[in-house]
Protein backbone atom coordinates (compact mmCIF):
# COMPACT_ATOMS: atom_id res chain seq x y z
CA UNK A 1 0.00 0.00 0.00
CA UNK A 2 1.83 3.50 -1.02
CA UNK A 3 0.61 6.33 0.37
CA UNK A 4 0.15 9.68 -1.62
CA UNK A 5 1.45 12.18 0.00
CA UNK A 6 3.96 14.74 -0.99
CA UNK A 7 7.32 13.32 -0.45
CA UNK A 8 10.34 15.77 0.91
CA UNK A 9 12.87 15.71 -2.03
CA UNK A 10 15.52 15.12 1.07
CA UNK A 11 13.99 11.92 1.47
CA UNK A 12 13.55 11.06 -2.48
CA UNK A 13 17.71 11.59 -2.51
CA UNK A 14 18.31 8.92 -0.08
CA UNK A 15 16.06 6.28 -1.70
CA UNK A 16 18.42 5.83 -4.67
CA UNK A 17 21.05 5.42 -1.97
CA UNK A 18 19.28 2.73 0.01
CA UNK A 19 18.07 1.18 -3.38
CA UNK A 20 21.97 0.70 -4.08
CA UNK A 21 22.40 -0.93 -0.96
CA UNK A 22 19.77 -3.24 -1.05
CA UNK A 23 20.56 -4.49 -4.56
CA UNK A 24 24.42 -5.37 -3.03
CA UNK A 25 22.59 -7.44 -0.26
CA UNK A 26 20.52 -9.57 -2.72
CA UNK A 27 23.44 -10.45 -4.98
CA UNK A 28 25.13 -11.62 -1.99
CA UNK A 29 21.59 -13.68 -1.54
CA UNK A 30 20.65 -11.85 2.00
CA UNK A 31 17.13 -12.09 2.17
CA UNK A 32 16.00 -9.87 5.29
CA UNK A 33 17.80 -7.21 7.38
CA UNK A 34 16.50 -5.12 10.76
CA UNK A 35 16.65 -1.42 10.49
CA UNK A 36 19.30 -1.39 12.69
CA UNK A 37 21.23 -3.44 10.72
CA UNK A 38 20.73 -1.31 7.51
CA UNK A 39 21.30 1.61 9.32
CA UNK A 40 24.71 0.47 10.01
CA UNK A 41 25.47 -0.53 6.42
CA UNK A 42 24.14 2.45 5.27
CA UNK A 43 25.62 5.63 8.19
CA UNK A 44 21.32 6.73 8.73
CA UNK A 45 20.23 6.12 11.75
CA UNK A 46 17.57 3.29 12.15
CA UNK A 47 14.68 5.63 13.47
CA UNK A 48 15.39 7.83 10.22
CA UNK A 49 15.01 4.78 7.63
CA UNK A 50 12.02 3.59 9.46
CA UNK A 51 10.73 7.26 9.20
CA UNK A 52 11.67 7.23 5.52
CA UNK A 53 10.18 4.01 4.48
CA UNK A 54 7.00 4.76 6.45
CA UNK A 55 6.28 7.94 4.24
CA UNK A 56 5.77 4.82 1.47
CA UNK A 57 3.32 2.56 3.60
CA UNK A 58 6.22 0.69 6.15
CA UNK A 59 6.97 -2.54 4.40
CA UNK A 60 8.53 -3.83 7.75
CA UNK A 61 7.24 -6.33 9.93
CA UNK A 62 8.18 -6.29 13.86
CA UNK A 63 10.34 -8.34 14.63
CA UNK A 64 10.80 -9.68 11.45
CA UNK A 65 12.98 -7.08 9.50
CA UNK A 66 12.70 -5.98 5.66
CA UNK A 67 12.40 -8.52 2.95
CA UNK A 68 15.53 -7.29 0.85
CA UNK A 69 14.21 -8.35 -2.12
CA UNK A 70 10.70 -6.92 -1.63
CA UNK A 71 11.80 -3.47 -0.57
CA UNK A 72 14.22 -3.33 -3.62
CA UNK A 73 11.59 -3.84 -6.00
CA UNK A 74 9.45 -1.25 -3.65
CA UNK A 75 11.52 1.35 -4.11
CA UNK A 76 12.83 0.67 -7.72
CA UNK A 77 8.99 0.92 -8.52
CA UNK A 78 8.60 4.46 -6.42
CA UNK A 79 11.48 5.93 -8.00
CA UNK A 80 9.96 4.80 -11.31
CA UNK A 81 12.89 2.49 -12.33
CA UNK A 82 10.72 -0.61 -13.06
CA UNK A 83 10.41 0.53 -16.36
CA UNK A 84 13.12 2.23 -18.98
CA UNK A 85 14.03 5.22 -20.37
CA UNK A 86 15.27 6.33 -23.78
CA UNK A 87 17.97 9.34 -23.37
CA UNK A 88 19.73 11.46 -26.09
CA UNK A 89 23.23 13.13 -24.64
CA UNK A 90 23.78 16.52 -26.04
CA UNK A 91 28.21 17.06 -25.90
CA UNK A 92 30.18 14.43 -27.15
CA UNK A 93 33.24 15.72 -24.96
CA UNK A 94 34.75 13.73 -22.30
CA UNK A 95 32.22 13.92 -19.95
CA UNK A 96 29.56 12.97 -22.45
CA UNK A 97 31.60 9.99 -23.60
CA UNK A 98 32.29 8.75 -19.71
CA UNK A 99 28.64 8.95 -19.22
CA UNK A 100 27.14 7.43 -22.61
CA UNK A 101 29.97 4.26 -21.48
CA UNK A 102 29.04 4.41 -18.37
CA UNK A 103 25.33 3.81 -18.49
CA UNK A 104 26.13 1.38 -21.10
CA UNK A 105 28.71 -1.17 -19.50
CA UNK A 106 26.21 -1.06 -16.26
CA UNK A 107 22.67 -1.36 -17.80
CA UNK A 108 21.25 0.91 -15.76
CA UNK A 109 17.71 1.05 -17.01
CA UNK A 110 18.60 4.51 -18.51
CA UNK A 111 19.77 4.10 -22.75
CA UNK A 112 21.38 6.39 -24.59
CA UNK A 113 19.75 6.42 -28.26
CA UNK A 114 21.54 9.44 -29.51
CA UNK A 115 24.46 11.17 -29.48
CA UNK A 116 24.46 15.14 -30.42
CA UNK A 117 27.12 17.79 -31.48
CA UNK A 118 27.75 20.63 -32.93
CA UNK A 119 31.42 19.62 -33.42
CA UNK A 120 31.99 18.34 -37.20
CA UNK A 121 34.95 16.34 -36.15
CA UNK A 122 32.94 14.30 -33.85
CA UNK A 123 29.48 14.08 -35.91
CA UNK A 124 29.74 10.88 -37.80
CA UNK A 125 31.42 8.89 -35.27
CA UNK A 126 30.24 6.49 -32.56
CA UNK A 127 30.40 5.81 -28.88
CA UNK A 128 29.53 2.26 -27.84
CA UNK A 129 27.70 1.71 -31.08
CA UNK A 130 25.53 4.69 -30.98
CA UNK A 131 25.98 7.53 -33.57
CA UNK A 132 26.93 10.92 -33.21
CA UNK A 133 24.68 13.36 -35.09
CA UNK A 134 24.00 16.69 -35.82
CA UNK A 135 22.88 19.08 -33.26
CA UNK A 136 20.26 20.66 -35.70
CA UNK A 137 18.72 17.43 -36.24
CA UNK A 138 18.02 16.76 -32.72
CA UNK A 139 14.64 18.00 -32.24
CA UNK A 140 13.29 15.95 -35.14
CA UNK A 141 14.95 12.74 -33.42
CA UNK A 142 13.61 13.18 -29.96
CA UNK A 143 9.72 13.50 -31.32
CA UNK A 144 10.37 10.73 -33.49
CA UNK A 145 12.48 8.16 -31.03
CA UNK A 146 9.74 9.62 -28.26
CA UNK A 147 13.01 10.58 -25.91
CA UNK A 148 12.09 11.12 -22.15
CA UNK A 149 15.37 12.50 -20.97
CA UNK A 150 18.00 14.99 -22.52
CA UNK A 151 21.50 15.09 -20.94
CA UNK A 152 23.18 18.38 -20.98
CA UNK A 153 27.06 17.81 -20.96
CA UNK A 154 27.80 21.07 -23.17
CA UNK A 155 29.30 24.04 -21.68
CA UNK A 156 27.77 26.49 -19.19
CA UNK A 157 26.91 29.12 -21.99
CA UNK A 158 25.12 26.78 -24.22
CA UNK A 159 23.44 24.79 -21.81
CA UNK A 160 20.19 26.75 -21.13
CA UNK A 161 19.94 26.95 -25.20
CA UNK A 162 20.40 23.34 -25.35
CA UNK A 163 17.64 22.68 -22.41
CA UNK A 164 15.02 24.94 -23.96
CA UNK A 165 15.36 22.96 -27.00
CA UNK A 166 14.88 19.83 -25.72
CA UNK A 167 11.97 20.75 -23.57
CA UNK A 168 10.44 21.85 -26.82
CA UNK A 169 11.23 18.60 -28.61
CA UNK A 170 9.60 17.36 -26.20
CA UNK A 171 11.20 15.71 -23.09
CA UNK A 172 10.09 14.89 -19.54
CA UNK A 173 13.43 15.46 -18.10
CA UNK A 174 16.66 17.11 -18.27
CA UNK A 175 19.83 15.30 -16.75
CA UNK A 176 22.19 18.66 -16.53
CA UNK A 177 26.14 18.67 -15.96
CA UNK A 178 27.04 21.54 -17.24
CA UNK A 179 27.76 23.81 -13.71
CA UNK A 180 24.87 25.91 -14.15
CA UNK A 181 21.18 25.77 -12.84
CA UNK A 182 19.39 25.68 -15.93
CA UNK A 183 15.15 26.58 -15.90
CA UNK A 184 12.54 24.52 -17.10
CA UNK A 185 8.73 25.01 -17.79
CA UNK A 186 6.99 23.27 -14.91
CA UNK A 187 5.86 19.89 -16.69
CA UNK A 188 9.34 19.07 -17.27
CA UNK A 189 11.81 17.90 -14.20
CA UNK A 190 15.41 18.24 -13.76
CA UNK A 191 18.46 17.47 -12.55
CA UNK A 192 21.53 19.71 -11.69
CA UNK A 193 24.41 17.94 -11.14
CA UNK A 194 27.32 20.17 -9.56
CA UNK A 195 30.00 17.41 -9.07
CA UNK A 196 32.44 20.13 -7.54
CA UNK A 197 29.74 20.41 -4.42
CA UNK A 198 30.97 16.66 -3.34
CA UNK A 199 34.68 17.81 -3.28
CA UNK A 200 33.70 21.07 -1.15
CA UNK A 201 32.13 18.46 1.29
CA UNK A 202 35.25 16.73 1.16
CA UNK A 203 36.89 19.66 2.20
CA UNK A 204 35.16 20.45 4.97
CA UNK A 205 34.93 16.53 5.95
CA UNK A 206 39.25 16.97 5.71
CA UNK A 207 39.72 19.87 7.82
CA UNK A 208 37.49 18.02 10.64
CA UNK A 209 39.64 15.13 10.91
CA UNK B 1 32.25 34.37 15.75
CA UNK B 2 32.15 30.42 14.45
CA UNK B 3 30.15 27.76 16.94
CA UNK B 4 31.97 24.53 17.25
CA UNK B 5 29.26 22.37 17.70
CA UNK B 6 28.93 19.40 15.74
CA UNK B 7 27.12 20.06 12.40
CA UNK B 8 25.24 17.54 10.45
CA UNK B 9 26.11 16.39 7.17
CA UNK B 10 22.69 17.81 5.51
CA UNK B 11 23.81 21.40 6.74
CA UNK B 12 27.59 21.17 5.16
CA UNK B 13 25.73 19.83 1.67
CA UNK B 14 23.82 22.83 1.60
CA UNK B 15 26.69 24.95 2.09
CA UNK B 16 28.11 24.48 -1.10
CA UNK B 17 25.12 25.11 -2.61
CA UNK B 18 24.38 28.15 -1.04
CA UNK B 19 28.32 29.62 -1.84
CA UNK B 20 27.79 29.04 -5.83
CA UNK B 21 24.22 31.35 -5.13
CA UNK B 22 26.35 33.60 -3.45
CA UNK B 23 28.97 33.61 -5.92
CA UNK B 24 26.64 34.43 -8.65
CA UNK B 25 25.44 37.21 -7.08
CA UNK B 26 28.67 38.81 -6.11
CA UNK B 27 29.40 38.52 -10.07
CA UNK B 28 26.19 40.99 -10.77
CA UNK B 29 27.13 43.46 -8.11
CA UNK B 30 24.66 42.30 -5.37
CA UNK B 31 25.63 43.44 -2.05
CA UNK B 32 23.22 42.66 0.18
CA UNK B 33 20.15 39.42 0.25
CA UNK B 34 16.99 38.75 2.65
CA UNK B 35 16.65 35.29 3.76
CA UNK B 36 13.41 35.51 1.55
CA UNK B 37 15.02 37.00 -1.54
CA UNK B 38 18.09 34.05 -1.31
CA UNK B 39 14.85 31.41 -0.69
CA UNK B 40 13.57 32.17 -3.48
CA UNK B 41 17.20 32.00 -5.54
CA UNK B 42 18.21 28.64 -3.77
CA UNK B 43 14.79 26.70 -3.50
CA UNK B 44 15.00 26.25 0.30
CA UNK B 45 12.71 27.64 2.76
CA UNK B 46 14.16 31.14 4.40
CA UNK B 47 13.73 29.39 7.79
CA UNK B 48 15.57 26.29 6.77
CA UNK B 49 18.37 29.04 5.35
CA UNK B 50 18.55 31.08 9.07
CA UNK B 51 18.32 27.86 10.72
CA UNK B 52 21.64 26.35 8.87
CA UNK B 53 23.54 29.69 8.98
CA UNK B 54 22.47 30.16 12.41
CA UNK B 55 24.82 26.91 13.21
CA UNK B 56 28.28 28.89 12.60
CA UNK B 57 26.87 32.27 14.49
CA UNK B 58 24.37 33.98 12.10
CA UNK B 59 25.89 36.58 10.07
CA UNK B 60 22.68 38.28 9.25
CA UNK B 61 21.42 41.47 10.87
CA UNK B 62 17.85 42.33 10.94
CA UNK B 63 15.77 44.59 9.02
CA UNK B 64 19.51 44.30 6.67
CA UNK B 65 19.85 41.17 5.08
CA UNK B 66 22.84 38.81 4.59
CA UNK B 67 25.86 40.47 2.84
CA UNK B 68 26.71 38.63 -0.15
CA UNK B 69 30.24 38.89 0.00
CA UNK B 70 30.28 38.55 3.86
CA UNK B 71 28.62 35.22 3.77
CA UNK B 72 30.39 33.79 0.41
CA UNK B 73 33.92 34.29 2.35
CA UNK B 74 32.38 32.84 5.64
CA UNK B 75 30.92 29.75 4.03
CA UNK B 76 34.36 29.30 2.11
CA UNK B 77 36.24 29.65 4.80
CA UNK B 78 33.83 26.81 6.76
CA UNK B 79 33.96 24.52 3.73
CA UNK B 80 38.21 24.79 3.51
CA UNK B 81 38.02 26.43 0.92
CA UNK B 82 40.14 29.44 1.68
CA UNK B 83 43.07 27.53 0.45
CA UNK B 84 44.04 25.58 -2.15
CA UNK B 85 44.30 21.67 -2.44
CA UNK B 86 46.35 19.44 -4.34
CA UNK B 87 45.25 16.45 -6.08
CA UNK B 88 46.32 13.75 -7.94
CA UNK B 89 43.87 11.68 -10.51
CA UNK B 90 43.72 7.71 -10.56
CA UNK B 91 42.43 6.87 -14.19
CA UNK B 92 42.91 8.62 -17.22
CA UNK B 93 39.72 7.40 -19.06
CA UNK B 94 36.89 10.17 -20.31
CA UNK B 95 35.71 10.70 -16.70
CA UNK B 96 39.44 11.34 -15.26
CA UNK B 97 40.05 13.47 -18.55
CA UNK B 98 36.60 14.98 -18.04
CA UNK B 99 37.15 16.25 -14.24
CA UNK B 100 41.05 16.93 -15.35
CA UNK B 101 39.87 19.57 -17.50
CA UNK B 102 36.85 20.41 -15.39
CA UNK B 103 39.16 21.63 -12.52
CA UNK B 104 41.57 23.06 -14.49
CA UNK B 105 38.93 25.40 -16.85
CA UNK B 106 37.09 26.57 -14.16
CA UNK B 107 39.74 27.44 -11.30
CA UNK B 108 38.46 25.62 -8.85
CA UNK B 109 41.18 25.61 -6.17
CA UNK B 110 41.76 22.46 -6.22
CA UNK B 111 44.63 21.66 -8.86
CA UNK B 112 45.33 18.28 -10.66
CA UNK B 113 49.02 18.13 -10.36
CA UNK B 114 49.58 14.09 -11.21
CA UNK B 115 47.24 11.53 -13.22
CA UNK B 116 48.18 7.77 -12.57
CA UNK B 117 47.58 4.56 -15.32
CA UNK B 118 48.30 1.32 -15.93
CA UNK B 119 47.50 1.31 -19.33
CA UNK B 120 50.89 1.55 -21.27
CA UNK B 121 49.18 3.49 -24.44
CA UNK B 122 48.10 6.60 -21.76
CA UNK B 123 51.48 6.88 -19.46
CA UNK B 124 53.11 9.63 -20.94
CA UNK B 125 50.56 11.51 -22.67
CA UNK B 126 49.83 14.76 -21.11
CA UNK B 127 46.09 16.03 -20.39
CA UNK B 128 45.95 19.97 -19.87
CA UNK B 129 49.51 19.93 -19.65
CA UNK B 130 49.36 17.10 -16.81
CA UNK B 131 52.36 14.49 -17.00
CA UNK B 132 50.14 10.90 -17.20
CA UNK B 133 52.70 8.24 -14.67
CA UNK B 134 52.67 5.08 -13.84
CA UNK B 135 50.34 3.73 -11.90
CA UNK B 136 53.65 1.88 -9.63
CA UNK B 137 55.18 4.96 -9.12
CA UNK B 138 52.39 7.28 -7.03
CA UNK B 139 53.08 6.20 -3.50
CA UNK B 140 56.33 8.44 -3.97
CA UNK B 141 54.99 11.17 -5.47
CA UNK B 142 51.97 11.57 -3.03
CA UNK B 143 54.38 11.70 -0.65
CA UNK B 144 57.18 13.77 -2.53
CA UNK B 145 54.30 16.30 -3.50
CA UNK B 146 52.71 16.31 -0.47
CA UNK B 147 49.40 15.66 -1.72
CA UNK B 148 45.76 16.63 -0.13
CA UNK B 149 43.42 14.31 -2.37
CA UNK B 150 43.35 11.26 -4.34
CA UNK B 151 40.58 11.13 -7.11
CA UNK B 152 39.54 7.71 -7.90
CA UNK B 153 38.03 7.10 -11.73
CA UNK B 154 38.62 3.20 -12.18
CA UNK B 155 36.75 0.29 -12.51
CA UNK B 156 34.69 -0.59 -9.71
CA UNK B 157 37.25 -3.63 -8.96
CA UNK B 158 40.41 -1.47 -8.65
CA UNK B 159 38.81 1.19 -6.52
CA UNK B 160 39.08 0.06 -3.33
CA UNK B 161 43.09 -1.11 -3.81
CA UNK B 162 43.47 2.27 -5.13
CA UNK B 163 42.23 3.46 -2.20
CA UNK B 164 44.66 1.78 0.45
CA UNK B 165 47.23 2.89 -1.36
CA UNK B 166 46.67 5.89 -1.29
CA UNK B 167 45.62 6.11 2.18
CA UNK B 168 48.83 4.43 2.93
CA UNK B 169 50.75 7.41 0.68
CA UNK B 170 49.37 9.82 3.08
CA UNK B 171 46.14 11.81 1.55
CA UNK B 172 44.14 13.32 3.63
CA UNK B 173 40.77 12.90 1.64
CA UNK B 174 39.10 10.66 -1.62
CA UNK B 175 37.12 11.63 -4.14
CA UNK B 176 35.31 8.34 -5.70
CA UNK B 177 33.89 8.21 -8.93
CA UNK B 178 34.09 4.54 -9.29
CA UNK B 179 30.29 3.05 -8.63
CA UNK B 180 31.04 1.43 -5.13
CA UNK B 181 31.28 2.74 -1.70
CA UNK B 182 35.25 2.72 -0.99
CA UNK B 183 36.46 2.48 3.08
CA UNK B 184 39.15 4.90 4.24
CA UNK B 185 40.85 4.72 7.89
CA UNK B 186 39.18 7.04 10.10
CA UNK B 187 41.56 9.77 9.98
CA UNK B 188 41.08 9.81 5.80
CA UNK B 189 37.70 11.80 4.56
CA UNK B 190 35.99 10.50 1.71
CA UNK B 191 33.04 11.41 -0.78
CA UNK B 192 31.58 8.42 -2.55
CA UNK B 193 29.82 10.35 -5.65
CA UNK B 194 27.41 8.09 -7.31
CA UNK B 195 26.25 9.87 -10.41
CA UNK B 196 23.14 7.56 -11.13
CA UNK B 197 21.38 9.07 -7.60
CA UNK B 198 20.74 12.16 -9.62
CA UNK B 199 19.08 10.36 -12.43
CA UNK B 200 16.72 8.20 -9.96
CA UNK B 201 15.68 11.29 -8.27
CA UNK B 202 14.97 12.61 -11.84
CA UNK B 203 12.96 9.35 -12.84
CA UNK B 204 11.42 9.72 -9.45
CA UNK B 205 10.29 13.55 -10.25
CA UNK B 206 9.66 12.88 -14.06
CA UNK B 207 6.94 10.67 -12.66
CA UNK B 208 5.39 12.85 -10.88
CA UNK B 209 4.68 15.75 -12.91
Amino acid sequence: MRKQTKISNAVIRRLPRYRRYLNELRKKGVDKISSNEFSHLTGYTASQIRQDLNNFGGFGQQGYGYSVEGLYHEISAILGLDRGYKMVMVGAGHLGQAIVSHTYYYKTGFEVTGIFEVNPNLIGTRINGVEVMNYENIVEFVEAEGIDIGVICTTKDAAQEVADKLCFAGVKGLWNFAPVDIETPSHVAVENVHITDSLHSLAYHMNRK
